[in-house]
């Protein structure tokens, strides 16, 4: 029998108790071994819980119980959550969590404390929720070499952008349709501004290229300015607006990432991955790309992935797993003005031969998306690849000339 | 270090000598040992090749060196496959293979031979080429029951589909094009029939379920008698015609299972997959649909889960991972007379609406497709869902009426 303390009774963890309860027998057959809750710590009462005497309100309890092997952090945030994971890989314990500000922030320090330990910190349910990543990633593409990896990795936001799509809504309706229905926060900054997706972003990098990148150092774009115009020229373009996550290796093994808008061509896998779903393309040297598709966030889907480390980490109470990444100070994160991109732009102006003259002449070369159903003062186009640092001066060069950029998106080559 | 052992020196095998050589560094930053290829079990000679002085003809080499730990086979073919990956279960050495043929056929036997000796035997290349599908359906995946799994498991048939669909070759001229292109052997029985898919849909199902699907309990049709008509028709119905490996739990814990062409609508996210691309969905209870994609076959990517799976056996020398299922009789097979769908059918006729009358009395409800440019003798309809056994006798009726029945494709509900 192996005893497992959860952290947080909210969503996630209510599911963990749920699961580890439901599926038990199936568990059990493949762990030769039972999964024990001795603990759910939670500062708020739950009398009616069929687990009700397991509770406590006392981190003691757990960190002080050797019997605990297995410690499931799920209350999110950074504080206690960081010092209680800390405390139990400190003493040997094996830690499993969900919390990607937590990887995000801490990874590298807590895996180098797993490692110094001789036990595991686990993760996968941190990205993609119940999508497998994490593992597959550490483990079958063991062989390759990670050349690229991009994702939608926020649901809220996939379901704000399919919403905006597909039925023609505005980004405030649609927002406020997701918080309706439980999909947004109250406060949607993490979400809406891309904050979210950033952290996923920065455990994929640090794990594909074995050193933490911290969110900080990365050039992170949200989808709260998108509108029903540049939905339109996505159309026109042949494509849709994805909030992308991503990262590529560049010259010199530097690290272009970033967290952004995007236009993504219809032919690609990620166009039609819509509503809370979230997908990932990881592209290898061996295996080329492989997509890994499923239910971003939820409960049970969130929870499923978390007991899967539950389980991998019963297996290996003896002998650590390998998951490692070290520690860095950022400077493998290419500078963002340094990044490559195409551009889409949409600028409003008196003169539209004069606006595409200029841009004709700023840009190497610009090609026209259409719209008969635009007004006559605007003008949009898609720029040539170039460094985005130069992209944005040459905005700031039409709008000098009185052609007023209203939306510059990137062109996802995806 | 670990000794390894390559039977087989053909696609697969020389790219597993590849990756282990271009990818010695990563592997072993991740195993922290590192991969020895000792022998390498060829009956030709390959003077030529860096590794010639590893190459041996004789298998006693192997089976006869306790400093091999794990033997890689990538042979193919059912003997002398199993005999040999027999004998090294069987004195202990883990074994990792690519062929689908013998886990399909001997699965559980050599699964048993693996339990009783404390080894392991991993076959992550044997389903979807590169693409990551056994451990994360048995590790990921693992709080999970599976209700479901259905995926276009074969690139060489899913390739001539696609030129069929989007550039109006016949099925003929599509196979000799994939010929051509290397994508087909000479005798294509084996993809085209769907017995390539069968093979490892069953492996799939064997795994989801623990206990072994034989591919002779299992209905497999395949693609060599669409047209381009149907192609045609399943457009206007709102998709793309397919050729789809699928289990799904049924009442009482039967598995209906089988390999077919399908029309799986527009909106799936198996519709798009396109190409030699696979793609494989899993239904898990917790999860809900995830998704995997990528490329199913080739050199690199497949001795890319090739050569994860030795790493996961070096890691797990001594303590055997668990994977497993039972052996069984196949009386978990649902017959497939009463599997349930519902049905394409396009016939000929004297008479339209004789036919469509006819077929409105036979079915409890009909879809018309209709198509312009179809010949006045032509319809074509959609049935309500029953069992296969009910739709075959109604064909039967039909044809007796002088409507007579030309192609007859399941409707996907994926």
């Amino acid at each position: 029998m192996v005893s497992v303390a959860i952290m947080g009774h909210g969503v996630v963890g209510s599911g963990v108790a749920e699961i580890l309860t439901t599926h038990k027998n199936k568990l059990f057959a493949s762990l030769g071994e039972e999964l024990y809750i001795k603990y759910i710590l939670d500062l708020r009462d739950f009398p009616d819980s069929p687990l009700c005497d397991r509770f406590t309100k006392s981190f003691d309890d757990i960190i002080n119980d050797i019997d605990v092997g297995i410690v499931v952090e799920v209350m999110g945030g950074l504080h206690p959550a960081y010092d209680y994971v800390k405390a139990c890989l400190s003493c040997g314990k094996s830690v499993v969590t969900s919390n990607k500000e937590l990887v995000a922030a801490y990874g590298a320090e807590l895996l180098a404390i797993a490692k110094e330990n001789n036990t595991n910190f686990l993760f996968e349910a941190s990205v993609g929720g119940g999508i497998p990543i994490i593992r597959p990633m550490n483990q079958c593409l063991v062989a390759n070499n990670v050349d690229e990896i991009a994702g939608i990795l926020n649901g809220t936001t996939n379901f704000i952008l399919t919403k905006m799509i597909t039925e023609g809504m505005t980004f405030e309706d649609a927002l406020a349709l997701a918080q309706k229905l439980g999909y947004a926060e109250r406060n949607p900054e993490a979400d809406v501004e891309g904050y979210d997706a950033c952290r996923k972003i920065c455990i994929l990098a640090s794990l594909a290229f074995s050193k933490h990148i911290y969110p900080d150092a990365v050039y992170t774009k949200g989808i709260s300015d998108i509108t029903l115009e540049d939905v339109k020229y996505a159309e026109i373009w042949g494509g849709v607006i994805k909030l992308i996550g991503k990262v590529k290796l560049v010259e010199n093994n530097m690290c272009d990432i970033l967290v952004a808008p995007m236009f993504i061509p219809n032919t690609s896998q990620l166009a039609n991955i819509d509503d809370v779903f979230n997908g990932i393309m990881v592209r290898g040297d061996c295996t080329g790309d492989v997509v890994f598709y499923g239910k971003g966030a939820g409960k049970l889907p969130t929870a499923s992935a978390v007991v899967a480390d539950i389980v991998d980490c019963a297996k290996h109470l003896k002998n650590r797993k390998h998951l490692f990444w070290a520690d860095s100070d950022n400077s493998s994160v290419l500078d963002y003005k340094k990044s490559v991109t195409a551009m889409y732009i949409r600028a409003i102006t008196d003169d539209r031969d004069f606006a595409y003259n200029k841009a004709r002449e700023l840009f190497s070369d610009i090609h026209i998306l259409t719209n008969p159903d635009a007004p006559e003062s605007e003008v949009a186009f898609v720029t040539e690849e170039e460094t985005f640092g130069s992209i944005c001066e040459k905005i700031e060069k039409l709008n000098s000339l009185g052609i007023s950029v209203k939306s510059a998106i990137r062109i996802g080559d995806l």
